[in-house]
């Protein structure tokens, strides 16, 4: 077997945490560092951060080039933020190193059309370093772009494009339903949309370019809504609970626009327990076009658990594309890394 | 604009009459040439021979050879059959001439497994000529493998996976017919099954290499079982009559193992007119994992159409292709190719 590739997690949220317990898990990788920014976890050893009751050797470091010099690591996966403007001084430092780069940043899923200028330094950057560095995720990154993209594949033409994702918020904490508007009044609510406090999901920019740019449209413009989901019944969890007259939850749509024509349409109402009114979560694409494509699931593939594997899996993906600034449209799709080291081929076939 | 790519297309069959068709249309194409082996064919006019009631100023050609130093494709379509042993000499010609090629034979969608020293010789000759070549088509090369693998990408761990087509059979001509043992008694398609003359689908070892090869599992052996669909009711289409007792078609399936167990389930019944008993045609890819992964869709992407669409919309794939044999894991996925030549990028962002 090959050595396995050492790898440095950013982030000890929830999402970093998972990530740290899955790569400890996969045979072909080596958990070899972390970051936080937060200073109370600087020096507490992973292990006990992460949640697996036992000392790994690793403490969470504060200082992102010292924990590189230490752990020299092959590849890091950056779980701290969402926003491209938070994440980019640590996958400069990061790429600086010559450290390839997965981001988990909702931004990071194609920052070439909202901020051209920071994409060309990291792809300049990556390129100088011989690495390479890329967003994933499961919205946007997989459900809401990838998969779309995958679909159109069998069409000769489309007319339009419309998908759906429906999920559930109960798991998520605090900063999640705050973001989401959940537990507000109609009025607050919308308050909350115009001094930016309810963000409701953050990527249909980036899903939007993604597709279009795969199928070669000009898109001219986004209509972007948030409008409360107000909960006819009491909907209560763990966590919350939302009175009749709340908002359960953010309804968000994006359309894009071309030739004065709505050419794609995503719909994303995410709210907390759903069920309670008897709606289903799940995923659904349907492409207008020749030929009509429909694919839907129900349950919707899982947020928290799809963009940990996601993450993990892009690895072997990252390590051999070509050094620079990726989209998923440019790579081939991560697979489940089931096993080992083998899954971690270096070389094409044969 | 930049000038358009010149593509030839080999076979002028179902397949290759659509595909031609479909280049005429794409504004970043242009049909540059055709080939077929019949001899019926030699001379006519290319523009008549697809259907489309107008001269081309292009005929159909005997000799490969002479054929591409004519048109001097940069990338080939080749439509002419389902067997390796049969593409081998006209993928290897293309290949020797420097033309990436696309190919749309069943078996070209995963040689390495079934033919490792043609595999070899291909993957060798287009480095040596700085092309690239692949196999695409809807089955194999999508909906048993491409979209399965793509959604084992945000799966942690993988138990098993099932997926299953069911379509109709009764747009295709009497040489599918026949293959499927459409009309035949139980015992004839029995009879059929042992000496050959019954196959079922073409493609089942090369899906379950693509997504063994893609998730790192070694298979140990794959069974495959034809059963006549015995029909209850009289099934009547323009082209063939299937009266209660006979075959409508095969259930073909395969199952692959890994330590022993049933990893990967594929279930692929072919049949006119399902309809006629209440059958609904259509798609669906069960993963249970962690987590599971569910989708369907009814009706099952139509083969020939989107056949014939990933042919074409892998132009821009195989252009950009490092030189050499690939499969579907190794490339980015093909996108619906509407915006002419913007989709033809050669580089990759910013």
């Amino acid at each position: 077997m090959r050595d396995a590739i050492p790898v440095l997690v950013l982030g000890t949220g929830q999402m970093g945490c998972g990530i740290a317990r899955l790569v400890l898990e996969k045979p072909g990788l080596a958990l070899a560092g972390a970051w936080d920014r937060r200073a109370e976890l600087h020096g507490l050893d992973l292990g006990r951060v992460i949640g697996i009751e036992r000392d790994l050797g690793i403490t969470v470091g504060a200082d992102l080039a010292f924990v590189i010099a230490e752990c020299r690591p092959r590849v890091a996966i950056q779980a701290t933020c969402s926003r491209l403007d938070e994440a980019a001084p640590q996958i400069l430092t990061l790429l600086q190193h010559g450290v390839h780069v997965i981001s988990i940043a909702e931004e990071m899923a194609c920052p070439h059309h909202s901020s051209p200028k920071l994409a060309r330094e990291m792809d300049v950057l990556a390129r100088s370093r011989g690495v390479a560095v890329a967003g994933t995720g499961i919205n946007p990154g997989f459900v809401l772009d990838r998969l779309i993209i995958t679909l159109t594949g069998v069409c000769a033409d489309i007319r339009s494009i419309t998908a759906r994702r429906v999920n559930d918020l109960s798991p998520y904490g605090p900063s999640v339903m705050a973001a989401q508007g959940v537990g507000l009044s109609p009025e607050a609510f919308r308050e909350g949309v115009a001094d930016g406090s309810v963000v409701g999901h953050v990527g249909f920019p980036e899903s939007i370019h993604l597709i279009a740019d795969a199928v070669g449209w000009e898109v001219e413009r986004i209509e972007e809504r948030r409008e409360p989901i107000i909960a006819r019944v009491r909907r209560e969890t763990p966590r919350i609970t939302v009175e009749p007259g709340q908002a359960a939850g953010c309804l968000h749509t994006a359309v894009a626009y071309r030739d004065g024509e709505a050419v794609i349409n995503l719909i994303h109402p995410q709210q907390v327990l759903p069920s309670a009114e008897g709606i289903e979560t799940g995923d659904s694409i349907e492409i207008r076009g020749t030929p009509d494509v429909r694919l839907s699931g129900s349950p919707e593939i899982p947020g928290g658990t799809g963009t940990m594997a996601l993450a993990v899996n892009t690895i072997p993906v990252i390590l051999t594309a070509p050094p620079g600034l990726h989209t998923l449209t440019d790579l081939p799709a991560p697979a489940a890394m089931l096993g080992g080291a083998r899954g971690l081929h270096t070389e094409g076939h044969p």
